[in-house]
């Protein structure tokens, strides 16, 4: 909504502001607050709760019903067989580190790179230079760690520079190492740290009353998606590509969370998988996105130690082998699409592609949507390439085939040599090492079955069986060319998996459409786009005088019948304080009954962002905010359709 | 949707045959089925889930938007001290047995009912009588244990039923002692049971690395709301009634669930808490629902051994004392129309009123909403009076006042006597007693304020602390007649709790709307309203020709852009396969597209239940069946509106 005609205060994103609105009006608050509150839960409130229902119903539209897919409801308590077979149980895990006199925990990276960090920065105030300017997300974590001005050895800073590079690539004893070497300790309590131990995070549980069967809170809806695959392929007729989603509850016992919703214990995601067959990995709807500008941070430049991003068109990307193939590039645009339509602001998203050291133990590629905030940049989409790696593990662990057949136009016709028993005579020569045999002869390469043929051609071959040899004549077996046709094509899909953080996205909107009025800095305003605000149009009645109370039952009754979310205000304090209130929680449009709407049943119209007002009859006010809200014409479309307001009387 | 008009094998209601189309079109399934799945835990596959997503969504709109509700969205994820002050950690839990030898658990009170049952039954099968009509739920219960034919005495008859009657009221002890004197055994194995054990139904996990933190998942969402009290009223500007609401899933970990969708692990709430002035308890649109009939069961016919429903008007049933207020009754209405507009059958729903002993340790009162299904009838909702309870025990807990503050329109004048120090002197006659004495005085009533009064104007008096005697003179204290003027009334508010478990309420909505067609059985028919059906419009193109693709998109867009959810199957089966699955699938309308639709621009419109067509222009049907989903118009009023078809070539 805001645009450039608007008076903000422009750049300055005073966080502090922010969270005061968002903890007074409710959009959400630490868990459990009045027993202390626990890290990493958070409760939404109201317009937290109607924000994120909007984000999620507009995600629906946007990818399900848009490319009906096939939404899925899978339980979060998951037996712990499928998270082994999956890998989380072995591989899910962060690195922590504990305080060897208090025992606090605290993840072994986090450490690492907050005091190399805070010692680089006391270096510089040292030699008197100011430092280079700060990213914001340095800013914020340097209020942790104090950095104090004691002067480094030059070698020694190349050396963090160098670690806190390639940070992401430590293992676990590498960063236990680099604890001891440069005496890294608590910053909270100066204490030493032991030795890093993998912790996994997953939250455990047992299921049923005997205690003997362990289970797991599901971190991620995937294999949830991946168990039903065999029962969604039938549902869609048999027919591949297609794409499963979920949106659900996810959940990882980090280690010590404290970045607010940007990383918690209990989360909403919004997963697709989209199954195709490996070996065409294009996408039908291709052709509408390739012309989409997308800003690209590959692998390479990542590689070669710069930063810079590309902008580039997804079909350019995909027909340069940036993006690998065009189901990838096409959710890639579809991501972006969605996040600039609920209110991202597009100059600060970007894809970044994972390295080959930081990816998931499941990906072969791998792109993150990253949004720009005051913490840096967040990931808040994953798309990886999770290739067969699901369906495969998983197949071999049950015998269930998790596959797709398709039928050939043209059956595959080969030849190849295949070993003929003669049951009886083999039977009956080699009794009960028969089955055996018979299992090493089928195993044998084509090659070998070609000298086999040559030597009973000859009168007799001999085959050896762990160790012990059998002597085989043309009476037990023989050799024969046959050709084979082959309809049925059976394969292993691969999954391309966009994957949402709904409370990351959420959080990040509210940054990108806060703002405050220039007049007030007191005064703040979320600008968020109509789809999603909380409410869609506030009503206004001058005062709960008994006269304005049938005025204020048909414009509620006739907004709710156009599918116009609205609340009525008629609280006791002054319009402009319930105008103020309201540009707070991100209404985008309020209505005004006065005492000219009930002589003349006019109304007047105020928008959010100018805070400009126009004025109408009633039923033409409710056209004109109904179009607004619905996106069929934008501001200026409605200051052609109602006449200007200036009457001070009432608002501001 | 259904009507007597149509032919249905009406009554005949066959549960396999149900179950068999659940599955065939994956509206859900047992969870984990490919690891040999997990008892009580389902996933809802696309049918399923966007019934389910219908479902919540008319609830939002029936009662969130229409009521102002402020909803919430709170962790599941729950420390244990929030548990232990609610009452969780030590009451919320089932009395189980296990088999001494197989170490199988059986939930106590199920299995001494199942038994007896059996039993009973084989006596009668014994005397030669046909049983009794046996009720739907003990007809599916017999298929686990199997009754053999053994004649019982008549006063061992008599006991049996009188234990059936009552057995609500047994305590874990209670139930040990009848399964020793009736010699109860696992019926799987023959086996004794042990003594009966409490099995608390909440799953347990820890928060943090540590392991120090423990916490459980809800069982409710209920304490969520509760704890976040005080910032809910301040949302609602301190006023007095409102109510907050919150959609998530809640989780029991059943000792031994058998029931499909009925008895889950984890499962959908949705959940109200209204909060009300303990000391007026009427609701401002009481006067909405006073004429609606409910079908009441109330506490006095039950404890007088009798089930017989009464029919009453929520005015009569509140105004007589049956339903206890307003807002009680005020919610039962509503929670009937939301039951019946998605669709259960209201001559199969009643509303039970709790029996004093099976009531929750927190509820005063309670109704359920029960539903009449194949296993009987079912709580689906639960209205409490949870009273002061939830908001008094946090408050005492954790010290932050979960109050109400209203400001009264006329303070209250009361007037008390009051003790008056003098400190000087009192202090330096009693000296470190002087702490005790003062409270010891302070706590005297009005009648022994009174006395000292008296003894002080004649001198002294003599006031005993722990046994020690103070002498005191009107040089240390007086006591006074005193105005106290109170403008301030602080109350801990109500809680009346709506409670829905969705997932009940979804499986026996597919019940009550599933029938076959009488020409054969095998086809099945989910009646379901538009309102909740997952897909409301079926695009049918006569075939996958390419003439018909422009077309296909064409209805589909406009579809889309009325808000119509739509689906095409360009399936390569007949015409009639593909509405017979769609039957199925519930989908209430279906538009066919044939080489008329490419000449004249003409389309048909079939109607699920009657399979009756109607043919027109292709924007005029568009608009008929925009209306019809709508419920603007019925399929009656569509019938005027488009003239009937009877080509045979296309249906069927």
């Amino acid at each position: 909504m805001a645009d450039s005609t608007v008076n903000k205060t422009a750049d300055i994103f005073n966080k502090t502001r922010l969270d005061a609105l968002l903890n007074r009006r409710f959009f959400y608050a630490p868990a459990f607050e009045i027993y202390g509150g626990v890290a990493g839960l958070y409760d939404y409130g109201p317009p937290g709760s109607a924000l994120q229902a909007n984000i999620i119903a507009e995600w629906r539209r946007h990818f399900i019903i848009e490319e009906h897919m096939l939404e899925l409801d899978t339980t979060i308590i998951t037996p712990a067989p499928v998270f082994e077979t999956s890998g989380h149980v072995a591989r899910f895990a962060d690195w922590m580190v504990k305080d060897t006199k208090t025992g606090d925990v605290l993840r072994a990276d986090h450490l690492v790179k907050g005091v190399l960090e805070a010692r680089l920065a006391g270096d510089k105030e040292a030699r008197g230079l100011i430092a280079q300017p700060v990213k914001e997300d340095e800013k914020k974590r340097k209020k942790k760690i104090k950095s104090t001005a004691v002067k480094l050895e030059e070698e020694v800073v190349n050396e963090y520079e160098s670690i806190l590079a390639q940070l992401d690539n430590y293992s676990g004893p590498d960063l236990g190492d680099l604890c001891r070497k440069y005496k890294i300790t608590n910053p909270d309590t100066n204490n030493e740290v032991g030795e890093p131990q993998q912790f996994n995070l997953m939250f455990a549980s047992s299921i049923g009353p005997t205690g003997q069967h362990p289970g797991y809170l599901r971190p991620e809806t995937a294999q949830g998606h991946f168990l039903n695959f065999s029962r969604l392929l039938e549902f869609n007729n048999g027919r591949i590509p297609f794409a499963s989603a979920h949106i659900g509850k996810s959940f990882r016992n980090e280690i010590s969370p404290r970045a607010g919703l940007l990383r918690v214990r209990e989360f909403t995601m919004a997963e697709i998988e989209h199954y195709v067959d490996p070996e065409d990995k294009t996408h039908e709807r291709f052709d509408e996105v390739r012309d989409v500008w997308l800003a690209l941070l590959d692998r390479d430049v990542q590689t070669s130690g710069r930063s810079e991003v590309r902008d580039m068109t997804v079909g350019a990307a995909v027909d340069g082998g940036v993006i690998a193939n065009q189901t990838l590039g096409y959710f890639l645009a579809r991501i972006q699409q969605f996040l600039v339509k609920i209110g991202v602001n597009p100059s600060r998203l970007r894809f970044r592609q994972h390295m080959g050291n930081e990816m998931a133990h499941y990906a072969t590629d791998c792109w993150d949507a990253e949004i720009h905030n005051s913490s840096g940049w967040t990931e808040c989409v994953g798309c990886a390439d999770r290739a067969a790696y699901d369906l495969s593990v998983h197949s071999a662990k049950t015998g269930h085939q998790l596959v797709a057949r398709q039928a050939l136009k043209e059956a595959i016709v080969t030849e190849r040599l295949v070993p003929e028993f003669n049951k009886k005579t083999i039977g009956k020569t080699f009794g009960r090492d028969c089955a055996g045999l018979q299992k090493a002869v089928d195993a044998l390469s084509e090659e070998e079955l070609a000298r086999l043929q040559g030597e009973l051609g000859q009168g007799w071959t001999v085959v050896c069986v762990e160790g012990k040899e059998f002597t085989l004549t043309s009476e037990h077996v023989s050799v024969e060319r046959k050709v084979f046709k082959q309809s049925i094509r059976e394969y292993t899909p691969n999954v391309i998996e966009p994957s949402f953080g709904l409370g990351r996205i959420l959080y990040i909107l509210l940054e990108h459409n806060f703002w405050t009025r220039e007049q007030d800095v007191e005064r703040g305003v979320l600008s968020l786009p109509p789809i999603i605000a909380p409410t869609k149009v506030l009503i206004v009645p001058l005062s709960s005088k008994e006269e304005f109370v049938p005025l204020v039952r048909e414009v509620s009754l006739k907004l709710r019948k156009a599918g116009i979310y609205s609340r009525v205000d008629d609280s006791n304090t002054s319009i402009g304080k319930r105008y103020a209130r309201n540009d707070e929680l991100g209404t985008p449009f309020g209505v005004t009954l006065d005492f000219a709407s009930v002589q003349n049943r006019t109304m007047t119209l105020r928008e959010r962002d100018t805070t400009s007002q126009l004025i109408g009859n009633i039923d033409e006010v409710i056209t004109v905010v109904t179009d607004l809200v619905e996106g069929n014409i934008d501001w200026a479309g409605a200051c052609k359709l109602l006449s200007a307001y200036d009457g001070v009387q009432a608002v501001e």
